[in-house]
Parts: C-alpha cells; structure tokens; sequence
C-alpha cells in the first residue's frame, strides 16, 4: 500500500486530493515538519526524508518519493484510467508539468513560503507585490475553461486548488481574480476535494503552530 | 524547426544544454527578460509569452510551451535514443521530476530569483542562510554519483548545472561542497555544456544589465 507522509493543510494536501480522487488507498503519517518529529511514534521525519519536507510517498517497493510534481504525477499514473494526467507523450502532459511548475516554483515557492516561514518582518514586499502579477496568469488561463489542462480534473488542479486556499490566510483577495473565486468553488464542490480538506482542517487543530 | 526563446545566461540555458546535447538544430531567439523587447526585431516579448519569462520553446506546430521542467522534458523526449530522460513510465522517470522540481523551486525560485530580481536591501538574509541546507541535499546525493539520475547525464543536469554556475555570482562559494564543486566542473567539461556556456557569455556582454 502506498504510503503518505504528510502534514495538515501544507503542500502535501494535493497529494492527499489525488490519493482521494483516484480511489487509491493509503497509509498517512502525519509529519511535523517545524519539529521535524513524526506524530505517530515521535519518530525522527529527517531519517524518512532528509529534505524534512512533504509530502514523501512510499512507493510499494519502499522508495520513497518527494516533490509534489513527481508524487502527484506518479499517483496519477497508478491509475491510468481515471486520468488524473495526461498519457505520457500526449502534449497535454507538457502542460501539465508546465503548470506543476508554475504552481510550486511561482506561487508556492516565490510566495506562499516566505509568507508563511519568514513571516512579516518587512522581507515580503516584494514577493507580496509579484504573486497579484503571478495570479494573473492561471486567472487568465482559466477565464472560459473549467480546469487547467484539458477538459478534465488533473493532478494539476489538486495543487493550484491547494496554494488557493492558502490565499486568504496570507492575506491574499481571491475576489480580486473572478475566474481562480469561480474555479476554487468549483474545485471545493467535488467530494475528493473536500473529504481532502475536512480531514486536513481538523488534524490541523492537533497540532501546535 | 525547435524555436527557443532565451536570455543568456539565464535558466533558459539549461535547455540549450539539452537541445545541444540531442543535437537538436533550432532557432534561438534573444529575448530581453528585464524590459520585455525581443533584442532581434524590437518585438514585444508579452505577444509570446505573457508570462514574460525564459524559457519559451515554440514547437513545430506553432505552440507555446513554458516552465524548464516542462521544456526541458520535452527536448528530451524529441531524441528518446539520445537518453537525456528515462522513459515514462520508468521509475527513474519521476526521479527526473522530483530533482527538476528541486532544482527549479528549491534552489532557482527560493534562492536564485530573490538574488538577482529584489537584489540586497536586506530582505535576502533568509533565503541566502537557507540555501546552504538546500544545497546540502545535491551534494549528499552526488557524494560517489557521477549524475542526478541513473548513470548518465539528463536534463535534470543540465538544469542543476545551470543554477551551480549562478552561484559565484550570487557570492556563494561551492568549494563547501567538495561533491557539487567537482560535478560542475565534469559537466563544464562536456562539449554541449562548453559551448552553450561560451555562446551565451559572449551574448550576455551584448546585452545591458
């Protein structure tokens, strides 16, 4: 069984929504990745990862895996037929990965980590300044379309939804983007995705800040 | 004909590497990343891409493709034989995928991007004490590794490449890292490296800081 390791309402939520949305069970283990202890067994999570980061899914044979555009492209691929991705070779698998980019490079990585690991000490202005130039472009790309890739929900669409969510509490007006306010209402409607963030948002409490 | 938007010595020239490594003739279009003009024609960059960013691969029917990750793949799978990406569908394939994600968002976003773009008015102290952890990561896993994946160069080197030679001019030395600074010189010894090197630093003199 495939294992993720995890912590509440961080990137590795889009894990958990594709985990859900193709049906695949799982074992998960929450992480601490302040502590760096495992919650389970207080366990040391720098010996299961020695980014410290989530997610990491073990694999079958017990690698483990890390990064969410490699996690969730390889959860995808365990069940081809619900086509959470594009075939690969198919040019909407490109695009894919070309929004996995652009999702964890430009808007988690250039803002939504100095937000939340650096706090406000007068560092952020400028990442603050840039991700309203950054929203535009998902914001333009999804005026007109229901989801990012194609005609269908992809792994894609788990980790866009996931950094939106995270745009109130850091201080961020959806509102200000009508297509990405339409497009999270629409993404929080599907089962998968809310099972995802109900689980998430109550384990998020048992754990200290 | 492959067509690549580019500004020298910027992460686009991980992609020259890897259309120079398959031998992929292609045209190479200057693309000025700080005031958004096309350095050919005085075109307007955002008409390409309204992201504004390199790189930009223009495929032989005419789309647009973004992000390193994605291009970079799709160089590599133009040529299969010449092996600069394991097969989909191979494990080795999402090992690709987790160090384009590392490299493009751990080290390009978190450190490089904040380096060069909010330039030092004091708000670089964080991201500049953490990439020497991030760093820490390739260099443990490079440690008795000639290549990032499996026994041969990838597109993933190339890209990990790039950002080691931004280093210097970001004012950190990698002789703390004796794995990292021995690699890069191994792929500094490499002719397509060599030479997408030596074409893009004599391009970056011609054009203003």
């Amino acid at each position: 069984m495939l294992q993720l390791y995890f912590f509440p309402m961080a990137c590795s939520l889009s894990s958990r929504i594709a985990l859900l949305e193709a049906g695949i069970e799982a074992q998960y283990h929450l992480a601490h990745i302040w502590t760096k202890r495992l919650v389970d067994d207080g366990g040391d999570f720098l010996r299961v990862s020695p980014k410290g980061a989530v997610p990491v899914l073990v694999l079958e044979n017990g690698e483990r895996l890390t990064e969410s555009a490699a996690v969730l492209q390889y959860i995808a691929d365990v069940k081809p037929e619900v086509r959470l991705a594009p075939r690969p070779g198919d040019i909407d698998r490109y695009r894919l990965q070309e929004w996995l980019s652009f999702v964890g490079a430009e808007i988690h990585k250039a803002f939504l980590f100095p937000t939340f690991w650096y706090k406000d000490d007068g560092s952020l202005a400028k990442p603050r300044a840039r991700i309203i130039e950054t929203l535009s472009v998902p914001a333009a790309h999804l005026a007109g379309r229901e989801f990012l890739v194609g005609d269908a929900f992809t792994v894609a669409d788990a980790h866009l939804t996931w950094t939106l969510l995270l745009l109130r509490p850091a201080g961020i007006d959806i509102a200000q983007w009508p297509p990405l306010a339409a497009y999270l209402e629409r993404m929080q409607a599907r089962p998968a995705v809310r099972r995802a963030i109900a689980i998430e948002m109550a384990l998020r409490k048992t754990v200290a800040a």
